[in-house]
């Protein structure tokens, strides 16, 4: 009889071929929820397959990309004549993402932006020299015959050595049975070849990168195989910085104390590095194994990593200590991966465009060679807009706030596991049906569920244009609270946390400043450049709200201008995937920096049109209904057309 | 009256003018030595005024720049009508150096190797820049600027900037009242200019620089002001890692064990890093103002200084890690001077042929224009040979031991205060007259004290050519103690130790090894160029035995071939003249290298004639007399005629 074996408990046992997998972990003692009764459609009984085959049946609840990892539904899965190995998930995982291949949720467009006969050319690579062994009389040392080798590979260029490598030299070049063949790891920075490691023999298939996006509310790793450019797994995390500030100023303004800005510079690396633990242990990855590492981030995240004083980023003229950030040593910034690897920093264009951006732009034809005008725009804690062609490249930004990323939110949370990411609301009720992702229970609502709930709570007439429930016409699902009312959207019997999942009308405030803060930029930056919204082709809209945006409830909220569904595009994180293609593509980083040094930063908040612009969006979808023709008739006729347009 | 401060004591005094220097001390119930009753004859009364003037006599027993540093008799020295500052020296100083002007022992000749003119042209500079206040628009960081200061000022290099560095930007660049005015303190190593500092406002003038030799037996270090190339001082002390074995060969072999490696790092950085601080302290120079560093030193000791695995050097085909050292940063090798500093080391040309000797030469006229052909030897621990003209150059090493700088011999020390460096020999009761420096009472015996001791008793029959005592003809200085006998060179009474100073003849065999191996390299390596020592213009001799090497018993000993006096030259610790040189000017460092890549090295120890030219030497002078013509006579018929010569 097969043995299945539970993980992490190590459970064990026997079962006859073809129990189901549900049973025998009961058997096991081990309590799996079932409350559909195995029917496959309340999706709690999510398990992983580690090792061995079995029998199951998909009933379309998991991803393709979670199946092809392993995941599967206990209730319709079969035990073949096998052993098996299972994992029994963690359903109250703090950090999040483990269940969903991120990978799929981020890095929407990867496949699409390098060719198809793509060959990795990272700036750190892994080469097999063949040294000769000393010879008598040559009158070389062990340092002249490496660096003979390494300039008859790559050419004349400099060869820079620390000093942990030279350590490492006399043995690694005289290693028995090797006959002088090493494997060394080398960045090529400017001017030089700067060598990070030597091996003995051919270590040259074990060779690791990450790329990282670090976000002012949340923080993203990808750990990448180098030699084929291969995503291994993506982790995401909440920013430990959150806890001194939700957006950039006040994390700012907190650094202007003795010690905080140590303090911040600390939070936000132990969240980089609980990532990249989190990866490795993950991936059967060594840190010493990780060797190349590229970081995108906004100026004001990466002055903070670096324990740059951020201060003169607020102040007039508004002026960083730096835009492109020169190669540094992962030791020196504290990142913990082989302590000697050279880290790229994607360059920033100004002191509110940074590194997060030029990034993004790698993974749009926003400048490429058409003439058409596109629009990118990043909808994070921070906002940023490029608008431009071939021709030209125009920037802004506008604080938006966290809210699209969970943060500020009550139950606001990220795009993982057990986040709403979807609402529907029943008109005559008013009561919701909704969708998280896993399909496991509610733990609190994404940006994208966040959305879809106001957009849809709008359009039944439970929400009016300035953000207040509808008090009168009475649902369950809306209670009120002295001046305040909210609105259930999971209760505390279905959710995760044995709490109810809510949105509050303050709640609501908040997510409607920050559609108002990207829509008026938007606005405004079209307005400055002398182009309408109609002039635009494509529109890509990048940022973490949730696997997919609903583009439609984006514009029924007034966050995206009212303009045909086709131009839109949705990236995705866009910075974590420009930072990949700059990781494994010595050409994206050379795009990547001509781009940077092609785009003109304007500056939106010392405008004063920009707080008209803002005041007149405060409202769903604005105060101005004409700029929303597809929604003029009002929320009632406008839901029969959206469902229209979506038939 | 004028005030009399004593340091350290504080103690001070009023006394009437003229009052003399001693008795004005004893009335403040200060006790200073005065065996000759004031007569400025025994030089024990030796003080230094550090401020204030005073009338002294010089009656010659002091060097003239100990004078000019302020060291004089205090028994002949005057109080004039100021208030003055006396150090009372500490007799019993444990370093040695503090009262000789080691300058000028070390130093022989540097001041004949730079030209009147020269202005300091070192690897690291300190550049005072004006960078304008950022602009706004002008689109360019911190960095940009300051990147952009630099080029303008020192050509179109790529600038690096350590983390620190970029730490340190934003505040010195908006430093209030210096109007964008700051000081860069930068290397310029290959392909970069390396940023090492930033200061707001002018701070060019406190630069500081180090020149490093780091001997097997002593390391010296010397500290400069870069903007006039001036020595400070100097300090030097028997490096820590004599405990752990005495040649570089038994080092090698001690850090085979685990751990032992880094046991030796971490001693020689001990005694780098005490005479650093030693060096500052003395002239109220900050360890963070010392950012330009030098070192030299022979292959083993770079190799142990940096952790480098010498076990290579030992074996077949003896090929070190490396013979070129890359820059490195004074941090990431361990010596405190400020952090980022960069650090360069001289280039060796083999793994017994190091840096110590391509600095060495530089301090010599071996390879200039001319086509007579030099010897240049330093004699160390390690002993090494250099013959050539401005066609070629070839090189060797041999084992001396460490005996000439006070290792190995019972009562040997290093040239400092209080050694024996003259020992004349009553030829009728074999006593000794003795002479040491600073005149103080003895503490044991530096290396040209044994050279002038055993060339003296051998001159007046008290020794023989086997190295024995004369133990038939009865003398007082020289006891018995079973097979061995020992020469009483200071007895207890007069020494400052209250032990004798002698020397056994186990001792004098270990010169005469020391001796003989420096003679044979030099007969075996001029044999192997097919040149006879006739062919020699000019003798170089390198070394730290003491204030003057009297070339002359050097002969005597067989240490030296017997040639024309005048063809001989001793030029002191040439590897830290070297260092020096090299570190104030760019030009030195650019003929440094060029000397190292036209060296030929001849390994002597795999040679089957070594041996038989080595104990051919093993007598004083030699087993073949005719080799040393002006002594073919016998001892007492030389003495007359190096008498004669003397005249």
């Amino acid at each position: 009889m097969p043995i299945i074996t539970f993980q992490p408990s190590k459970k064990t046992i026997d079962v006859p071929e073809g129990t189901e997998l549900l049973d025998a972990a009961r058997n096991t003692g081990i309590d799996i929820e079932s409350p559909c009764g195995g029917k496959g459609t309340c999706g709690k009984c999510i398990v992983r397959i580690t090792s061995g085959n079995v029998d199951s049946e998909q009933p379309g609840l998991l991803s393709e990309s979670a199946v092809k990892r392993g995941y599967t539904l206990a209730c319709k899965t079969k035990i073949l004549d096998s052993p098996i190995t299972v994992e029994i998930p963690e359903q109250s995982s703090k950090t999040g993402g483990q269940f969903i291949d991120e990978t799929d949720d981020t890095c929407l467009v990867t496949k699409d932006l390098l060719p198809k006969d793509f060959q990795p050319d990272p700036l750190t690579v892994k080469l097999l020299l063949d040294v000769p062994y000393p010879q008598p009389e040559d009158g070389l040392s062990d340092l002249d015959r490496l660096t003979r080798s390494i300039q008859q590979e790559l050419g004349k260029k400099e060869v820079a050595y620390p000093l942990p490598v030279i350590r490492q030299m006399a043995e690694a070049l005289r290693k028995e049975n090797e006959n002088g063949k090493v494997t060394v790891t080398l960045a090529k920075t400017p001017g030089h070849f700067n060598v990070t490691n030597i091996e003995p023999g051919n270590q040259t298939t074990r060779h690791f990168g990450i790329a990282v996006d670090v976000g002012t509310t949340t923080v993203a790793v990808q750990l990448v195989s180098m030699p084929t450019g291969k995503v291994l797994a993506t982790q995401t995390a909440y920013n430990d910085q959150i806890d001194c500030g939700l957006d950039v100023i006040s994390r700012i303004n907190y650094a202007r104390r003795p010690n905080r800005l140590e303090e911040l510079r600390t939070r936000v690396l132990k969240t980089i590095n609980t990532l990249i633990d989190q990866l490795g242990d993950g991936n059967e990855v060594e840190r010493d194994e990780i060797r190349n590492a590229v970081v995108a981030g906004n100026t004001t995240m990466i002055h903070l990593l670096l324990g740059l004083v951020p201060e003169y980023i607020r102040l007039e003229p508004y002026t960083p200590t730096l835009l492109e950030t020169p190669f540094l040593k992962a030791e020196e910034i504290g990142i913990n991966i082989h302590p000697q690897s050279m880290v790229y920093f994607a360059p920033a264009v100004g002191s509110y465009v940074g590194g997060d951006i030029t990034s993004g732009l790698l993974c749009t034809d926003i400048a490429s060679g058409s003439e058409e005008v596109n629009l990118f725009i990043d909808i994070g804690t921070n906002g940023e807009l490029v608008i431009g062609n071939s021709d030209f490249l125009v920037t802004c930004a506008c604080s938006a706030g966290p809210a699209f990323e969970g943060g500020g939110i009550d139950n606001g949370m990220r795009a993982a596991l057990g986040a709403v990411d979807n609402v529907e609301i029943d008109g005559e009720t008013g009561m919701p049906t909704v969708r998280t992702i896993g399909n496991v229970p509610a733990k609190g609502i994404c940006g994208t569920g966040m959305i879809s709930l106001l957009a849809n709570l709008f359009l039944s007439g439970w929400l009016d244009a300035a953000g207040k429930l509808n008090r009168e016409k009475k649902s369950p699902a809306i209670r009120t609270d002295g001046r305040q009312a909210h609105y259930i959207i999971v209760p505390a019997e279905e959710s995760a946390t044995g709490k109810p999942v809510t949105i509050s009308e303050i709640d609501i405030e908040n997510i409607i400043r920050a559609k108002a803060a990207i829509y008026s930029a938007c606005a405004l930056m079209l307005e400055q450049v002398g182009l309408g919204f109609d002039a635009l082709s494509t529109i890509y809209i990048a940022g973490g709200f949730g696997r997919f945006l609903d583009i439609e409830k984006a514009i029924v909220i007034g966050l995206l201008p009212d303009l045909t569904r086709e131009r839109y595009r949705y990236i995705g994180n866009s910075s974590l995937m420009g930072a990949y293609l700059v990781l494994v593509s010595g050409e994206k980083k050379r795009r990547q920096l001509e781009l940077a040094g092609r785009m003109t930063y304007m500056e939106l908040s010392t405008e004063p049109a920009y707080m008209d612009q803002y005041t007149g969006a405060l409202f769903l979808p604005h105060t101005d209904i004409k700029r929303f023709p597809t929604l003029k008739d009002g929320p009632q006729n406008t839901q029969k057309d959206t469902e229209k347009k979506q038939d």
